[in-house]
């Protein structure tokens, strides 16, 4: 009679883990039946998580320090605020997720990101109305045109507009200081494709800086401040819509920029003009800021990746 | 008089922002003061973000996908409830802080991870004492020594020891089903490094995956399942601490435990004993397992590593 006896091993179905191959271990074990755009996108995520892992050797309590900034990032969200995509803002996601979306023909009007700050429905306008409802600010006169990248001008464009005031504040981070929809409108492009409107000079102002994202920036010595621009999304017919920003020169935040958002084909002239008559003919009554500005806009392209859910 | 005056450009001081350098143009904005150590974390973290993004060129409803699954992640942390921790488990993240943290000379117990059951303060025992306390379960004998890698005994290690019972619950689990400390102890080695002890044999058990990492793990084919084993913290003067586990190697998931805590050298042999004499000597009433298991400390290593708060 045997004293004992060992049970069978388990045969082995997947390797064990080894530092060496770690990442190679962990994408091993996907299932042979799920979709093959999450198995691509994880097996990206778990290679490029272990190559940082390795390359930064975090000790224990580093990466329990990680762990907390997420957490405390997750807590932070609410439906008013996502300081997730606060995170992939300030790091630079946003604009490389939007850049790599928005590969367009040489000579296009470049995109840039959307922020938090839209609001459809604005007022629709005709030629040269003022968004700007409280008469606060240095006015500017926007002026310019809607072309295909032929140079062909594009009539009947939607050129949906948004900016902070003078102060930096979007009427809906001031509702009851700022009057609804102010410095918000939309516009029709006329004929040879020209659109203009008045308004105010805008400024600069901070991201929400409050939360872990704002923490992180003051760790890294970053400040969380925008470049001052003024905000569009121009779509057409035919064309593919761009949502982008064009940003005031001057600003002293222009090269650094909490988001990214800034590119140099973005960057406009804003012109001051003091002289009686162009005053009078803006319908202004003090010098003001003029801004010239075209939008080149892109055959519609088709779509090129699934935005089906992925979990 | 001028009619018009063009201020000047702010001065570049950094790099706008383009694809082709995206992780370089975030990384130059890091201000000069900062601690060096998360200069390095925050430029590896960058890169290799801006690479697994470029890899994969999420769609921006992909990308809105992983904003929407770290931001649930995070809301289902609680101070219960570590769900980032889960993530970093079955990535296998934390396996790999796990390993770079604990590199042994050839021939010591290799290191897992402590996972979420350990508590502190349980029963100190006598060597023989039976830490299962309510009887239930297959009987089982642990039994070894404790030595250095020169291959010295060491008396008077500290051996502290959990693990579930035979449904795969620890008591913290079941509170008020299992008795306090039920599976759970403390042993000093005596004379030679012996120890030895009574227990039942361990179950696998899942992982909590009521949440999004559970969701996730289902969308890429993997169950949560941990494959079956004994924890230890095995501690003594002058030697590294080894967090560890034996396994029980007929466990149907040996080779896929949900969080890549098997190593092949932390596989153990499970005996079946059904001798009379065997079993009367060991206490039990019927027949049991029996587990040989020697555990080999390393000298203590200087820290490596500094575990001042990076922000």
């Amino acid at each position: 009679m045997n004293q004992a006896t060992k049970p069978v091993r388990q045969a082995q179905k997947y390797p064990y883990f080894e530092e060496e191959t770690s990442a190679d271990v962990v994408n091993a074990r996907m299932g042979p039946d799920i979709s093959p755009r999450l198995r691509e996108i994880m097996t990206a995520v778990v290679k490029h998580l272990h190559n940082a892992v390795k390359e930064i050797e975090p000790s224990h309590d580093e990466w329990l320090a990680a762990i907390k900034f997420l957490t405390d990032t997750g807590h932070m969200c609410t439906e008013w605020r996502q300081e997730f995509i606060l995170l992939s803002d300030v790091l630079g996601v946003s604009m490389l997720v939007d850049s790599i979306n928005h590969r367009r023909p040489s000579g296009a009007t470049e995109n840039t990101i959307l922020g938090p700050f839209y609001v459809p429905d604005a007022p629709r306008y005709e030629h040269g109305a003022n968004v700007c409802l409280d008469g606060k600010g240095e006015p500017m006169l926007v002026q310019g045109r809607v072309l295909d990248t032929s140079g062909k001008p594009i009539d009947g464009a939607l050129l949906d507009v948004w900016q902070t005031n003078e102060d930096g504040f979007y009427d809906v981070q001031q509702k009851g200081v700022q009057p609804d929809f102010n410095l918000r409108g939309v516009f029709t492009s006329g004929p040879g494709g020209s659109y203009w409107f008045r308004s105010v000079k805008p400024r600069f102002y901070p991201i929400p800086d409050d939360g872990p994202v704002g923490k992180m920036l003051e760790a890294i010595g970053r400040h969380p401040n925008r470049a001052a621009h003024i905000h569009f999304i121009v779509t057409a017919p035919g064309y593919d819509p761009v949502i982008t920003h064009i940003f005031e020169p001057s600003c002293r935040y222009l090269s650094e920029d909490a988001v990214f958002g800034v590119k140099e084909t973005l960057i406009a002239e804003f012109e001051h003009v003091d002289d009686a008559a162009a005053i009078e003919k803006a319908g202004f009554d003090k010098p003001f800021w003029r801004v010239n500005w075209d939008f080149t806009l892109a055959p519609k392209s088709p779509g090129t990746k699934s935005d089906a859910p992925i979990i």
